[in-house]
């Protein structure tokens, strides 16, 4: 499955390493199915791992926050991060104890963001993010006004350095326990949206919106 | 909602401090219906963030994973860790884009991990790690042997400096923003099976086993 080299030593995917892709089109659609990432930051020599809403536009993956939150205050500085993105794609029931699995999807970034500054680029990621909840949906609700977008900070890290692991498929057991006396397959698993739940008071007439992707049934 | 005081400053929520909750209680039952955690250290100044299944026993998270793995290799040495697990509940769809979010519980675990190294106390472990993605089933598998005891290494994390943040009901919009002709609410979001894939050969008439907590329909 892995044909082409991991863009550096760190992002090299090591425990076995045929789940490994490091092709940016698979990256990018593990991203674009992703709601949420994990941020983890350095301080004082102490982990700490967030998470936050993500989007991907072209090689760059966005967050954003509250200005005076202690993610973005690191992020901003120019600190090393590591963006974790993990889609959980099933249970694998084996045979055995030991070879039970997760089927899954998941993207490692390293690098240092960059704190987007030009409103206009604001402007472009907040309304990316809106629209990957629920495309479309930009255009119909009120628009960030200067105050809201001065207390909300975005952030871009690039994906140049970035590695996916994957696995798919069932269960590996050993050959002696294939006739073990048990169901033994894969459970997929998938994020489902749920009956909505209607805030009052509510504009008569307007419709649920249909969300983004990795969202829908 | 917070009645609590944080276990140590750097676990007290500082963005929005009323989503913060301290109590025990509340942090067990995310860790209990989280199937994956995020797990932070770091490595020459660079933070990384790799995902791993992980249950609860106590006072304790347990990770496994292979001992011969980056993640394993850099948690058995005692380093600081930051573990942290999200349940991402719904869309929070608002009037206004700024207002915008997601409905959620969170928890950050801080802490060092102990390596679970007698055999009685790893065989626990395991068992509990198979009874968390389906309850029972570790009676009916083929239990695990000496040598892949010794391949995976079991690690506990004490649950003594974590916290917990959850955001929980509709919108929040500005009151001049009440009457925008849009659709507002919360589009609940669940993790859930989809139909099972099952393994060749197949056991005849064994049954599809149900999932552990916050898995099922």
């Amino acid at each position: 499955m892995s044909n082409q080299t991991a863009p550096s030593a760190r992002t090299r995917v090591r425990r076995v390493p045929n789940r490994g892709r490091y092709d940016l089109e698979f990256i990018y659609a593990v991203l674009d199915e992703a709601l949420v990432c994990h941020v983890g930051f350095v301080s004082s020599g102490q982990p700490f791992v967030m998470p936050t809403l993500c989007v991907r536009i072209a090689s760059e993956l966005f967050i954003h926050g509250a200005s005076t939150s202690r993610l973005i205050e690191h992020a901003a500085s120019g600190e090393p991060l590591c963006i974790t993105i993990t889609l959980v794609d099933g249970v694998v029931l084996a045979r055995s104890a030991f070879h039970h699995s997760l089927n899954y999807r998941s993207v490692v970034v390293l690098g240092q963001a960059r704190l987007v500054s030009d409103p206009l680029e604001k402007e472009q990621v907040s309304t990316a993010l809106v629209e990957r909840v629920a495309p479309g949906r930009s255009w119909l609700v009120r628009a960030p006004n200067q105050l809201e977008l001065k207390a909300t900070s975005v952030l871009g890290v690039p994906l140049t350095e970035s590695s996916a692991k994957v696995r798919t498929g069932g269960p590996i057991d050993d050959e002696e326990d294939l006739a073990w006396p048990v169901w033994a397959g894969v459970i997929p698993l998938r994020l489902e949206p749920q009956a909505p739940e209607v805030a009052e008071p509510q504009c008569p007439g307007a419709t649920v919106p249909r969300l983004g992707r990795g969202l829908n049934r």
